[in-house]
């Protein structure tokens, strides 16, 4: 298949390798054209633009920033006239469930197909080819390019246009949500003399699993706060989770608001660690 | 080894099963005499009485209701006078940290030593041998034991007198509110038009994977509520969590909080059904 690859970050580029690995005439543009260059030397073709990356594409993938970027590199630069009708655009960038439907539907007015497709697993799972990936779209686009997102991880069709970035909140809310209640477990533990690197041990394997129990309780019992999930970024969805329900008239997200606002008070005190700093800001909340 | 076990319900029948598989000279007494048959049958000693059973043990396992049961069984019935000086009473039942603490310096006085060794898993863990066992006590008991424990599931000695207690109220916070997280998520994308079941099977795999995602997740998709894990045993251990943090000086718990806050209204308006029944109290608090 001919597939443009836009956006080689630190997501991006593995999961452009994993599609190139995969045996498809790739196109790749990125804002740096210094990522693009390792792609060279491995046969794809390297566009000086979007507009010229996507020109013969049957499927266009993205993995930006943020819906602004989206917007800009997809509207703003020219690429949606170049994009051939009939074409199937996978947006995996973390945006707002309605950008994604105002894309989809700006999209559909000149005959190009639209699919959102956001993932979870980080870095590690885009360069193991194992991310959950989460799809919203019509059926026949989401099977054209689920071959292609096999290749990256595993993808499911949640529900319509959108559906795959409301799947996304909801996958930040409970990624939130466990980091909190893990920490403030771990907490309560050392407080009353337990060891926590040995209550995480014990508890693992019970009802309490998990991959946050796995990966983050170690970060917190390691107090290794160098940032692999962005504080910033997680506040940014779960504010997106807030806005996105309370348009659809939910007025209760309990877990969000709180998560929320704990990363609100551990930003203003400790800038932007990682995600586990959570950690942080209930010592905080609970001085000796 | 000569082993007493006490108290063979719902969990502690199977635990038992699995320790006179493993070759011990097992006693068993419970309250009902009715559950001590099929034991007899397979080679177990069956007693009258606490006192009975604990006579000539090397090893206690005790796994009853709560705290006030255990002090009934083991001080209250004249079992603590008749358990030879140098045994170890493991108590896997689930009580507060502090009775644990309170039951270890009686027993020691008499020269019997105690390990609370609280599980995790439920019924399905306790029948296939996976339980997730939180010990708190000294090492040299819990040397002694762990081989017995190595038959129902994975011990991790955590701290001292009362640390495998804590331990399970840290389990039990941590259980509580990814069950309600993930309720939240569920519903947050079902009012936006996803699909919960593949929005489910989407983010496995993903940051967001738990044995609750699994598990508790399936339940409230498939609205089934019958009680496996019940509400009014999970919101007691998340009081007594608030109540250990409070004894602590910690004054803030806020997911252990608010799951607490969720299941009080829960119970008033549903009664006791399972733990994932949080989504029907987030679903009140939503009214469409």
């Amino acid at each position: 298949m001919r597939i443009a690859f836009l956006g080689l970050g630190l997501m991006g580029g593995p999961m452009a390798r994993h599609v190139l690995a995969g045996g498809h005439a790739l196109t790749v543009w990125n804002r740096s054209a210094a990522k693009s260059a390792p792609f060279a030397e491995r046969g794809a073709t390297v566009a000086a633009s979007p507009a010229e990356a996507v020109r013969e594409a049957e499927l266009v993938i993205l993995m930006l920033e943020n819906g602004p970027i989206v917007e800009a590199v997809l509207f703003g630069s020219g690429a949606d006239a170049a994009i051939p009708p009939g074409a199937v655009v996978v947006d995996m960038s973390s945006i707002k469930p309605a950008e994604a439907q105002d894309h989809a539907a700006r999209l559909g007015q000149r005959g190009v197909r639209h699919v959102d497709a956001p993932v979870s697993g980080g870095t590690t799972a885009a360069e193991g080819g194992t991310l959950a990936i989460m799809a919203g779209g019509e059926a026949e686009a989401f099977a054209l390019a689920e071959p292609v997102l096999r290749l990256m991880g595993r993808a499911v069709l949640v529900g319509p246009h959108g559906a795959g970035q409301l799947a996304k909140l909801a996958n930040q809310l409970i990624v939130g949500a466990t980091i909190g209640a893990v920490a403030e477990a771990l907490l309560m533990a050392e407080r009353g003399g337990a060891d926590p690197a040995k209550v995480r041990e014990a508890l693992r394997g019970g009802f309490a699993e998990s991959r946050i129990l796995d990966l983050h309780a170690q970060r917190m019992i390691d107090r290794d706060f160098a940032t692999r999930g962005r504080c910033v970024t997680h506040l940014k969805d779960l504010d997106n989770a807030l806005d996105a329900a309370g348009r659809m008239g939910m007025a209760a997200l309990p877990y969000t608001a709180l998560t929320a606002d704990l990363y609100r008070g551990l930003i203003a005190a400790d800038g932007d660690p990682d995600h586990s700093g959570l950690l942080l800001e209930l010592e905080r909340r609970n001085p000796r």
